[in-house]
């Protein structure tokens, strides 16, 4: 496997550059609850991949990451405020081992903090180090971004009452809830860097294909990861009834008895708070490994793997259109990275 | 009384031009249950209060109010997502006569219904037919409109849990919750049609004014108005405990032994879904007209009243730096019919 610890490095530095912005817009001010809860995810650290991806995408097509640095944290807004408001709908508790927002400080201060956060997204592009005419066209990226957010959440919540949800069905919902904003991302950092159509284009389609891999991949991990790296027990999204690329692949393959015997176990905890503490009981576990088995039958797993690591080689593909440089090396190891890592 | 039959006329008409857009913007479409929330308070009518001030603001410093119509709907917008989020915080059932969006379609779809709106009010913005320059201004004012917007409302839901309110406090909060739309209107407008900084500095002052007495005129209301009228029973912010300029200005003026009566009797259903069927209970009704006596006698509904009349005389004092028109006239004639309404 690749090291990916110098690409580790640079996006950690970036991200310290990213949160001055973060904290210079949602401050610690009155109305003081307001505030606090729009800081809480921020302030609990993330990785800041998003972000990471404007600046160099930025750098790769030749341009200055300085005047990437407002628009980088708009995508990171983004990506807060619809963690709070999803968190609220998905009724989580923890979120990076912390209590969610709406645990913390109730589902009315939750929606207003994502309201906020949502809200600062645009007041970072309005404050943007760029010309007016890049500026609006960096609102329309975001705008677009953040509808098609709404629609693949829609969606999501949609399949929660369904049966069946196909293969087409599913990549359509996550090109919305997570190829949308790594599509937003990479565009918008374009766009500050160059005028080049050619070159925006290939950072789309590059965000797209790495943002649907990396849910796709997140996937896979809940099936085959190992439960210590993961920091939570294997098998979850099967006890929840999570309609994923695996699922839909295993039910437009498998056999009647075979599907029926998968449902058994399938959603049979979903919107139980106690799902996972059931998991140390050995006849979930049981149950789990067998639908796990069921999955593995018909190569369902390997193949959402095998789709995921093909959406990334297409995506590093269309950036072969720009030069060579380190930033773009950096997109295309973490493209990479995004498919292979562990947990 | 002034005949504002006219002016009524004059706000239909350019709805109509409005709505076209918010429709063109959030069309009938998949996902059917998100864009059906989403459509649900703007087809249910409303006067379209704030994009005819934007309209006539343009016109009133010498514009071109086509130019204004997609900014018109982004304030549209952004009042149509607070309503939907603020109907789920204060659990509220009925609008408009309708059921609230969450009481149709749950409270996650609600959610999610106001977060689309909320970007439609930003695609509103991307889409103006202004140059690069006037719409990064208004992205700047559509932005501090709604940061204030949620610290407002913020501030409303931390007053419900506290026992009293200072008059300066309540003023802050409604500056917020109803004060900064109406400004951010006004002055989008202003901008869309002026680089004239005077008129637009005047159209901000005229819209924030008018917007803080809109909503304390509001309150005067629901303590005197016609039961008929209103449409709802009189008094019901008395049993719900809601802290308004009225109830301020009482409690720093009233005897411990009054505030200890009125204490009785406000707030007590709260929270309370039952609360306005108990309106015909003669006990309830004697009581809440006990209460509204003792806000007469500290005349605290005749302070709130003149306040509100005050603050509508300064706004449109405000807009005399503006040359006459029929524009100019309209948005004095919306100030003082605000301020004279009896429903």
């Amino acid at each position: 496997m690749t090291d990916y610890n110098e690409l580790f490095t640079r996006i950690r530095k970036l991200a310290g550059d990213v949160d001055k912005i973060i904290l210079e817009l949602v401050p610690e001010k009155e109305p003081k609850t307001l505030y606090d809860a729009a800081r809480h995810y921020p302030l609990a650290g993330g990785k800041r991949v998003r972000p990471f991806v404007v600046l160099r995408a930025t750098e790769a097509v030749g341009g200055d990451p300085e005047k990437a640095l407002y628009p980088a944290a708009a995508v990171e807004f983004i990506h807060n405020y619809s963690l709070v408001h999803d968190d609220i709908m998905d009724m989580d508790e923890l979120r990076r081992g912390r209590p969610t927002v709406h645990k913390v400080w109730g589902i009315n201060m939750a929606i207003l903090a994502g309201d906020l956060l949502f809200s600062k997204a645009f007041e970072a592009v309005a404050k943007a180090k760029v010309d007016p005419d890049k500026k609006a066209r960096i609102l329309e990226v975001l705008v677009k971004t953040s509808n098609e957010l709404c629609e693949g959440q829609a969606l999501d919540i949609e399949f929660e009452t369904r049966d069946e949800v196909t293969v087409d069905e599913y990549l359509k919902m996550i090109s919305g809830k997570t190829g949308a904003l790594f599509d937003g991302s990479a565009t918008i950092g374009a766009i500050v860097g160059t005028d080049n159509e050619e070159y925006i284009q290939a950072l789309s389609k590059w965000g797209r294909n790495v943002g649907i891999a990396f849910q796709i991949w997140d996937d896979v991990l809940d099936l085959i990861a190992d439960e210590k790296k993961l920091g939570k027990p294997v098998g979850s999204d099967i006890r929840k009834g999570k309609k994923t690329l695996i699922v839909s692949h295993f039910f437009q393959n498998a056999s009647e008895d075979d599907k029926a015997e998968f449902l058994k176990v399938f959603g049979k905890y979903a919107g139980d708070a106690k799902g996972d503490a059931l998991i140390h009981d050995e006849r979930v576990k049981e149950e789990v490994e067998r639908a796990i088995e069921l999955l593995k039958k018909y190569g369902s797993i390997d193949y959402a793997a095998q789709y995921a690591k093909d959406l990334v080689k297409e995506a590093n593909e269309a950036l072969k259109v720009l030069p060579e440089s380190e930033a773009r090396r950096d997109l295309e190891l973490l493209a990479e990275f995004l498919v292979e890592r562990e947990f």
